[in-house]
């Protein structure tokens, strides 16, 4: 008896090229700049979904601010290691650092002391690498709201904002405060509950192979 | 000039109360068995979407299959990081190992060698552990279908396969097969393009909080 074969695409190229054909394919583009498109490509991509592009918001020039944080050599601060471990180090042009601080020892007390979540804790301490970082928010509503917060309250300013908490208690809540919020950093984000730490980590690497195509060019 | 305050829940056991109260109201959940409707409303959780829930299957007895693998000290091998570092090590019933072989150093050249992907390629690194495993699936297809081929062949067989793969190429495909296929190990699996490492990782989750509360009882 033979075991049953299966038939499938096996070839890393082919598949990459093959899924990028179908999200340009069934992906309603037309209202993105051309950047803005590549972006959301990668988004769509990450998440098997074409339906969140008329989701996506992305502030004038935040693009163009990520990706010349990131060619500048800007750190990439995440609120989640899921967010941190999607991101893929080769497509990095400086080698920037990657971080996510909510394991790190003193933010079990900052969120007691705080009243709030961890990870909302750590946001206090990203203050040392925030300002002009790429900060990329892929679970806790409660981080993107403590952000804006600290910004606001005038902590340093992050390059751009990537906003992707996912969820039922806040998350399109929070970012709706990010798009509807004067004085921000530029931004861009998924409205609604959908979100998550792919689509955090999708946005990094797209604005990662923008600023790699750019030194190229 | 003050700063706009934003009025946010911060309670962690608030939050995390609320959230599942909203699954709960808004999933429908009729069809499953208690302890699936357990699982599903943690897949729902994760990715911020009722409406995944008619697409989710649970073979029978894959859920007992999964928690008593947890109970037992089962190793829980991921096909991505990210699926890994989704998982709640506090939840885990025996300190369970949890592991991912993407980037062992033979992975490489074993795909090179076997012509397919990275991710398929170190499923035959998993042999050594896979007898009895829990295996978390949340980003390739290649590496579902490889892991079916192995069994398929006469090789070790998991207690359970959480199928998660995402996207435009194979994912429905070899989560179809998942589920069409012969002589397989009990699984559950998201049918469709939609899933990745946030689910199989929230699947891993719900299994070690059920055999928690088993060995509890």
């Amino acid at each position: 008896m033979s075991a049953p074969v299966f038939s499938y695409e096996k070839d890393p190229d082919s598949i990459y090229r093959q899924s990028f054909e179908i999200v340009r394919a069934e992906t309603d583009l037309a209202r993105f700049a051309a950047e803005e498109a590549e972006v959301a490509v990668r988004l769509v991509h990450a998440c098997g979904m074409p339906e969140i592009a008329p989701d996506l918001i992305f502030s004038d020039g935040s693009v163009s601010a990520g990706l010349a944080a990131l060619a500048a050599g800007a750190p990439v601060i995440c609120d989640a290691a899921m967010v941190a471990h999607g991101i893929t180090p080769r497509l990095l042009p400086q080698e920037n650092e990657v971080l996510c601080l909510i394991r790190d020892p003193h933010v079990r007390a900052l969120a007691k002391e705080e009243e709030t979540t961890l990870s909302a804790a750590q946001v206090g301490l990203w203050r040392e690498k925030l300002g002009g970082a790429v900060v990329a928010i892929g679970n806790a509503p409660t981080a993107l709201f403590r952000l804006m917060e600290l910004i606001l309250e005038g902590g340093p300013r992050p390059a751009v904002i990537l906003g992707f908490p996912v969820g039922f208690v806040g998350a399109a809540e929070s970012k709706a405060a990010l798009t509807q919020t004067g004085g921000l950093p530029p931004f861009l984000t998924l409205q609604g509950r959908r979100g998550g730490s792919a689509m955090a980590s999708a946005a990094v690497n797209a604005l990662a192979i923008l600023a790699g195509k750019d030194a190229a060019a």
